[in-house]
């Protein structure tokens, strides 16, 4: 095997280990990239080169951005009195892509998890608590995954804000727009008839 | 949008392009190379870029390389008498995977096509007619895909090599390794049971 190939091989066994590539799809990725080694493979060398010396995360709320702190701690029109925590930054992403949320976001990187030694230290869960004090925060959202880890560390969250005036919500749980019931899971159909609200 | 999370977006764009990844994919497979933009990034960053300047087609065959004459042609020890015609470098791959075949190959680079306005010329089948006669090969042994366009592309090559004293070949039709008839579609199993052979 000569250095050229060598070189493709390597490229293949990197992009492999993205998620949602095998090691037949890096093939083709890469196969497709060599073939467009002019349009798409040098800018997307380039971007990504870019991104790895720029990326950083937040000092603030752990969200990834290019500088000290991310654009939507930056923006002066967002509103401090409300924080949205979520697991990880692309479920940020979510939810910025629904543009229902004008507050701030917080990114615990994770849940609580016994099994994985995984503690509130590791979360930025006590950085969570010092923002609530510092930014004056009426409002504490818990965007955590519908999961047991996630709703653990919702529990813990919560049980943790107890006495310091700060409201904690949740986001509702019921039949998502556009379900069908019959392909709902049976859970999901419980929450939804728990929180059942009046139609008058 | 800054210029932090433009960068990042336009890079999810990028990756959105690649076969294989859809918009949803990419943001995972950024978000993933983000939070290891050490490790994995970087580096994947520096193999692309290495690769997008250095690859290019073999002249003989169309294999991909970094040399004028890919690995497989300069390759002493592989038989010039047998040249083994590929649609597509991945195909070429698969063949070497296989580990069977000792000759050179020929890589058309698709398949004719009356529909896409593929002729031969579009195709390196002229280029494979030069190196049966330049490189006094024996057999071309025609390992393109099963499709019609695939089977077309094939007959049309063997009719350009009739009376040239070169023998065509294809590969067998059958019963894959490890193949339940239960799974197999007809055709396979009709061109099974045509190519049935004696056990004796």
């Amino acid at each position: 095997m000569s250095d050229a190939t060598r070189d493709i091989e390597a490229l293949i066994e990197l992009m492999a280990r993205l998620p949602g590539l095998g090691p037949r799809s890096a093939r083709r990725a890469v196969l497709h990239l060599i073939k467009k080694r002019g349009q798409v493979m040098a800018p997307l060398a380039r971007a990504m080169a870019e991104v790895a010396t720029s990326a950083r995360e937040c000092a603030a709320c752990g969200n990834i951005g290019t500088a000290d702190l991310c654009d939507i701690c930056r923006d002066p029109k967002r509103a401090t009195g409300e924080i949205c925590v979520v697991e990880d930054v692309a479920d940020l992403w979510a939810m910025e892509r629904g543009q229902a949320f004008r507050g701030r976001y917080h990114v615990l990187g994770g849940t609580l998890s016994a099994l994985d030694a995984v503690g509130p230290e590791e979360l930025r869960i006590p950085r969570l608590i010092a923002r609530t004090r510092d930014e004056n925060v009426r409002e504490v959202i818990l965007a955590l995954n519908a999961t047991v880890d996630g709703q653990t560390t919702a529990h813990y969250i919560a049980e943790a804000l107890e006495g310091t005036g700060v409201s904690v919500t949740s986001l509702a749980q019921g039949v998502p727009i556009g379900g069908e019931l019959d392909y709902l899971d049976d859970g999901t159909i419980q929450a939804a008839l728990r929180a059942r609200k009046s139609v008058q």
